[in-house]
C-alpha cells in the first residue's frame, strides 16, 4: 500500500537566503485533506577528516538555535549548483584550514524528515595537509583533534550530542570495522 | 574562549501548532551584529522497541517534507508539559499498538542544530505486548519487524537513511555491545 500524500496547493510562508518555510494543502491516502508545514533546505555535507595520526578534526561551535556550544564534525551547506565533493572540500578548508588528498563518499542521510527536506552527505577525508583556514564572516569556531575511540566515548557520555556528528562518527566506526 | 551569541531582538515570523519560525538579531563574539533564523520545536522521542524474539519494531511511513517513504523507528512529538517517558509510551502504543514493561532511557540528541532547537530522546522498550494501535487522524503507517543485524545492513545500504533512526539503531547496537 502506498501512503503517498499529494500536493493540492503550495504556499511559501517565508523565504530568505537561508531558509524557506512552506505550507502545502495535501490529499491523504484516505482521500481526506490536511496541511503540511516544512522547510526547504539546499542540503549539506559533513566531513570525517582523519589525520595521519588517526585523530579526527572536530570543531567547537556555538549554535544559536540551540543556545549553546557543540562538539561537531566539520560540515556546511551546499551552495547553489555546487557538486557535493566540492562543498565538502570547500567547507573543510574554510573551517579547519585542511586540504585532503583522498576523499571517500560514505552515505547520505535525511536530517529531519518531520519538517525538512535537508539531506546531509558524509565524506571521509584522508591524506590531510594544513593550508590555513578562511572562515565565513560571522562564523566563529575552534578546531581540535579527537581520536575515534574518544569520540565514541563522548557520544556515550552525551558530550557529543549533535545528530549529524553522531551519525558520521558511528558510521565511520562501522565502516572501518567492515573494512577489517 | 566563548563563542556565545546574544539575542538583541526576537521576531516571530510564523507560528502554528506545529512549527514556530523565529528571526533574531544577535550580537556576535567580535561585537558585530547578524541575524539568525531558526525553528522552535517542542522536542520528540524515539523508541527502540525490542520484541522477545529480538526483532525491532519498525515503521514504513510517508514523509511529505521529503516527498517519499522512509523506514523508521517509532517516534513522535512531545505534547505540552508531557514527561518524556509518557510521550514514548503514548507514541509506541499509538503507532504500533504495543505496550512495554521495561523502559530504559538511552540518550538525548539534538536533531538539527543549524536551524532548530529540536531534541530527540531515545528509549529502549522491552517486555512488549500487543494491545492494538490507535493512529492520530491523518497518520498512515505500516509496522513491521526487523532484526538489529538487518537494520544495520539497511543503514549501510542506505535503505534506512533517516538520521533519527540511524542514531537510534547505531546507539542501541553500541549499547548492547557495551553491556556484554
Amino acid at each position: 500500500m502506498s501512503f503517498t500524500e499529494h500536493c493540492l496547493e503550495n504556499i511559501v510562508l517565508y523565504e530568505s537566503h537561508f531558509i524557506q518555510l512552506h505550507k502545502d494543502r495535501v490529499s491523504l491516502p484516505d482521500g481526506s485533506t490536511s496541511s503540511r508545514e516544512y522547510i526547504r533546505h539546499p542540503g549539506a555535507v559533513a566531513v570525517l577528516a582523519m589525520l595521519d595520526n588517526g585523530n579526527l578534526l572536530m570543531e567547537r561551535q556555538y549554535r544559536y538555535a540551540a543556545g549553546r556550544e557543540f562538539m561537531e564534525i566539520p560540515a556546511g551547506k551546499i551552495d547553489a549548483g555546487e557538486p557535493l565533493l566540492q562543498t565538502a572540500q570547500r567547507e573543510l578548508l574554510e573551517e579547519t584550514g585542511y586540504v585532503a588528498d583522498e576523499w571517500t563518499f560514505l552515505t547520505t542521510a535525511w536530517a529531519c524528515i518531520g519538517y525538512s527536506d535537508e539531506q546531509i552527505s558524509y565524506f571521509l577525508a584522508k591524506g590531510l595537509r594544513h593550508e590555513g583556514s578562511k572562515l565565513d564572516e560571522g562564523e566563529f569556531l575552534e578546531v581540535f583533534e579527537l581520536s575515534l575511540p574518544d569520540a565514541l566515548d563522548w557520544i556515550r557520555q552525551g558530550k557529543i550530542n549533535d545528530s549529524k556528528s553522531i551519525v558520521g562518527l558511528f558510521w565511520l566506526n562501522d565502516y572501518l570495522q567492515q573494512q577489517k
